[in-house]
């Protein structure tokens, strides 16, 4: 399928060159070396064996294309590289090769070892993009914005504190993805080591401390919670960046221009449109975000495997687990270029305050006038002052606190002064600024 | 990623060499070089712009990697072919390139026609899956086997009405997707032809007749249904295929062993058990069908595009749609293979329907003792021979006409002739043999 | 679970009560008295059971607690009901109930009759919203607004071709649901009618018939086709609603402010801003979407089921299906409700039009200036006059045509009229008029 | 919609009756009035007005229909609450009713406080099961039966390593709901706490602890993973479930026939066949299982929600979170009850070992054979003698060891006792007893 121009475009370039074929072939490769080391170790192998396997695999020319032919017929792709393994060896050796695996074991592992350099690059990834948004934070905690809910102006914030809010989705992801944990798998046909014993789980271990990978319980060919749990870190991610990207693309909006990409020279433009920039990035990252979703959906149906290893179920997972991580990864990517260089124009957040001629400012009012009118009374008083201010005053200009001054029901009892307090944005912005405190201490606390 | 590892296996590999990314740069071309047809037919490009144009493109040095490249900036690779389309044209043909089009009118267009021989190639699976499945329908018109329901022995039936329902399940999903339309995409800019006027209509027309593609209603930019339908439609074809192999791979379990794939050297061979045949064929099904089910979830999740064009919604439909295409044609592939070969044990299918002693035709026993004994009476007495038989008696033996003989309730009552009848699974087929009959009638009616 | 306070709002009240266990209860009861009915008109009741059956049952005191307590050990509601009813029938009738019969055929059947009406007030309902979409077409065909792509002003567009756009949208999914086929089910414990031969396929029909659903070619126990056919067709209706809301949603936005959901007093209040009005139809619309598509995500995975009745995969399509039903009833009466009463603010609009100072029509201004600079150049110029005029001149006033009549490479080579033209929103519409016509006799075709 | 039919029996019937209205109406006033406490606890409120509060309204006549229809016009149910709550307070009282809160801070909270009794079932359930487990393990360590890989009999494991592998499947789910938190959530309208500056996160964490619930980093309005942590948590524990259903379905059916599920009067009977019983509880699990996976995709793609408050994507959330809840504390009960009276045929265990006549041996056979004949033709001899076993021989009759004493690569250089021992399953059950052992230690060690 025509990858490179509908699927890559997502994908972070520098993670795809890491996870190729070749990528994958070296991890399975690690781990069959691997548990001969382990076996020679506890002199099941004898000594030197597994020394000789590395010397001639290492730089064996493995064949990918008759590799990946092979899987036709095999059903995973572990089945022709056990064969070419084999027969790359000399004869001595052939018997040590693959000893007490199976198949799962090594796509399984293989798996984790291909996705430990990208939990570190993802976790690399949120720490930059935590870090341009403590800047941002840091920059933007007295900038005045309005607050939008169900997409209408609502009340005062900062973009200050919004970013804070972003930053804290995102570190609860990457606090959630560290706590991942990559198995080794290792147990053999049907997950017993069959035919040895108590070596099965010491080698396991060991296998395990040797690729850098975590020692499970017990192999999990058919208990999948390491994908489930894996899957759902990765979704997280691609959670906390999509909202932040949705936040965007809405600010963005010509009507709004709060925000907008970075500006890169050719970048967003229109084939047939000459003054559009178009928000590419935040375009990418709904993009991918929505595949992911839809990579997890089938881990989740998979979980349930059967008996002792998956028919379909865990072939299944393959593409969208590799896939989702690689999206993931391109997302955090734009991400973090996002952040670096937001471009923030202050002036029309300012002006959009206005946009309601001040009927954003309706609550505060409402506050202020029920200790003198009640609650009731507060609320219809100040919502028709508000709507007064919308429709019939000119735009872009606070008239709330004029239209109130001239209120009857007002007038003569609320000093004009706090009414013009409570008609200011700059003076209703609760604990905006104690959450950019708060945020920050919690974001740099580990 | 590790594709030809990892996703490829379960695509077809003839539809994969059909569809990279010179496919698509192909389909991309012919939409604009289709386009300056229309056009220079309604007079806006001068006579013989259009050959001009076809000359020199059709065989240029497009340049794929670059173009991919070109994707980052620009949000889909329409944009960077584009340029370089107009960068190969000679000067005075340049304007009259990608003339009142848009990037959407590119890249849709270009995916409806990488989908035309796809859906025909569909189609024909379909029908060869068809065609097999009629050859076992008459061949197994009287192969007795048992029914389960719940997983469990209910009442026997035959496989030529199984596989009747089989076929009537993909037939069905081979209508669906004949009445899918591939509608051309072109709309200009916001969908309504800008700067083109009644012309632009008229070109959409042309075009679709031009390109083989149906003529929408309207542009589609944002009116995902034609998406929405072919991508549900595909499910319906992958669903009907799963059904196949789930019931394959069940049937051929070890202890059931009724039927088994084709039987080809090498294929289906464990890594590490050497008796171990593996219904792999199964596997890449159910394995591709889930994936399918993910990306079409994708497509549902991502109808609603806001405006004039999606913002990250469109980007999320390409590659789920056309992976879809890809894993489905695979999956029919296997389909086909498995049913043109199917291998059938009926030797085995009588064993097991004596796996219960006779038990699972309490039901006809039942029928048969209630005029004498009442419907409750009927049920209980049948019921507890059924159990006897099952419990007591040797499995792989029908005794349930024995233990019912003795039963003081019937003793004297009812017939042994007629017991033995009501015990005779070849009597008690129901419908079957209609089924298939009218099932003939219906596959083979257009 | 809360559903009055957390599920029910979104879903259609009067459809709600139309479908509660009552009605789930006479759709079972209308299928074994239909099934009766067809069995004594063959000839195996005997003549006036049917009629019996029918006196003694349709007023009868069936406990719907129990029968809902009993589904836990039964797995169905067949199960008890069909106990329940037959402990109602005298002792003679007690045989000729549920005869030949499986649960299955009594609750698939069921299902479909409840759709019926469902699928009539859906298609009324559909109907009801094209007829109000014609209105707005009609009205406003000539009225100006922005196009907007990746959320971005692009170029004109008219009020009038939007909704003709999402007139469209609704149509096709009207089309499409009005081939579903709502099937009888009735195949007896496997599928066969076991015991019942030629009769069982004559009372399928004649069951169908009789019951105002379609005969299917064969039962479809394990072929769910007709779910996922009624499932997704389900699925593009409320996707087609969704983009509306959407749509709408975005419009309403107080920076945009062009069109607004029916004032309704009272509605879309805020608990605690006085001055909001929040568009509460299009929440609830795309709430409601949102969980259609998960429910209908639980279809496609669950279409392959296994043998002759599936194990969980049947059971799981009940609720995810009917609900489905409901939601889309619900958001369809929103929709309505929506389209017939929108609010429309032009001069909103066309102030939104001067947004960029006339940047939008860069475009047209391009393709104006090509003949006289050539394509790259004019492109430059048009998109270097648009920045102007949307940096630094005022907003909302259209200055592109002065700023380009200013510019060295256009003074004298262009005449300021046409200047002045192509700048006019007004006359760059395309296809717009020619697109509302179309579909409006499209619309109207049948 | 027919709930008690189609929906509830999947749910717990006890969760079912703690989570109605009444009880989300009291989590909402518990909130309200917690706040309350909270606010006169910092002098904003006067003294005793949070106790007189509490006395007017925990008893008041709150009228829950009217509340479910007022919600169409609000929106959600915190509107039409907090309208009657106020309504029903005394007039001086009504000024500190729901201050400083928005709609989202009420069904948020709401939904917290209705989750925290779930959890705690949750928990005590995936204890019982695990009580449950760690007995079956036990009893059952060293009871042999034959693991199955792709569904096809591979190698000897026992059920006590098979029901280990089921209960750290549990276990990791049930420590992963552990770790999930449970917000409160306030932050005014806009999430910052407006008018209460530097009282609002105050407050905020005062009522995380009234109410025993966690005070989060920042109001999570719009910052979904609370939400989306809580739901995949949920969807690992179905998926666990779902598992142990998916392998007694397998294990139960009728050819099989090693375990079945425990034996209730009534339970499981067909409606037509008086012999069969179906795994019922299996079905519901299953089906419960798939429901949770639709509505936690729901969770996913509604997790990135815009600016300050969704719109839909909040309200899409209620019903599919809260009913996931149900669904899994249904399903957990089936499983608790499953596991708790598992019943076992160990002799039928032993008989399927014997299917292939021995051919399940073939692997450390060909082990045993290597050192004689090398890798290859060791494998080549095994397979051999495992397909003439399985074909040739007496099914259920272990004949391999006969058939290798024959072959005459092996006769003279093996020893009968040495291929006698390779063929016996007991002797080949690698680390089963000691992964049972370790899973205990795992299990019990917290």
């Amino acid at each position: 399928m025509p990858s490179a121009f509908l699927k890559h475009p997502f994908m972070s370039q520098h993670a795809l060159s890491e996870c190729d074929e070749g990528a994958m072939l070296r991890a399975m490769l690690a781990f069959e070396l691997a548990l001969a080391e382990v076996q020679e170790a506890s002199g099941v192998l004898p000594e030197g064996a597994s020394q000789q396997m590395s010397v001639q695999l290492n730089n064996a020319d493995f064949d990918i294309a008759q590799m990946a032919a092979g899987i036709a017929s095999g059903g995973n792709v572990a089945i022709p590289f056990v064969k070419q393994g084999r027969a790359l060896l000399t004869d001595e050796l052939k018997r040590y090769w693959h000893l007490g695996a199976t198949s799962q074991d090594v796509v399984d592992s293989a798996l984790m070892l291909l996705f430990k350099p990208r939990l570190m690059a993802l976790d690399q990834l949120l720490q930059r993009c935590r870090s341009a948004a403590l800047v941002l934070m840091e920059a933007h905690a007295q900038t005045l914005m309005v607050g939008r809910t169900l997409m209408q102006q609502a009340l005062p914030i900062t973009l200050g504190v919004k970013v804070a809010h972003w930053a804290v989705g995102l570190e609860q992801s990457r606090r959630r993805l560290q706590m991942v944990e990559l198995p080794v798998q290792f147990g053999g046909a049907v997950g017993v080591h069959s035919g040895w014993d108590s070596q099965g789980l010491e080698w396991m271990d060991a296998l395990a401390e040797r690729l850098g990978l975590v020692a499970p319980v017990l192999p999990w060919h058919t208990d999948r919670y390491p994908i489930h749990s894996l899957g759902t870190a990765l979704d997280a991610v691609v959670g906390a960046a999509e909202k932040i990207a949705l936040d965007v693309a809405l600010l963005t909006q010509t009507e709004v221009g709060e925000i907008a990409e970075p500006s890169v020279p050719g970048m967003g433009e229109s084939s047939s449109m000459p003054h559009k920039r178009n928000p590419v990035r935040s375009a990418f990252i709904c993009g991918a975000a929505r595949q992911v979703h839809g990579h997890i959906s089938v881990l989740l149906n998979a979980a349930a495997q059967p008996l002792e290893r998956g028919l379909g179920e865990w072939h299944a997972e393959w593409a969208p687990l590799i896939e989702s991580a690689l999206l993931v990864e391109g997302t955090l990517e734009q991400v973090a270029v996002l952040l670096e260089g937001l471009e923030v124009y202050p002036e029309q957040m300012q002006r959009n305050l206005s946009a309601t001629g001040g009927g954003i400012m309706a609550e505060p009012v409402a506050r202020l006038l029920t200790p003198h009118l009640g609650t009731d009374k507060a609320k219809a008083v100040s919502a028709m002052a508000a709507e007064i201010a919308r429709q019939e005053s000119r735009p872009y200009s606070d008239v709330l606190a004029e239209v109130l001054a001239e209120d009857p029901d007002i007038k003569g009892c609320v000093d004009a002064d706090a009414l013009r307090q409570a008609c200011d944005p700059a003076l209703y912005l609760g604990s905006g600024y104690n959450q950019v405190v708060r945020a920050k201490n919690w974001l740099i606390e580990i």
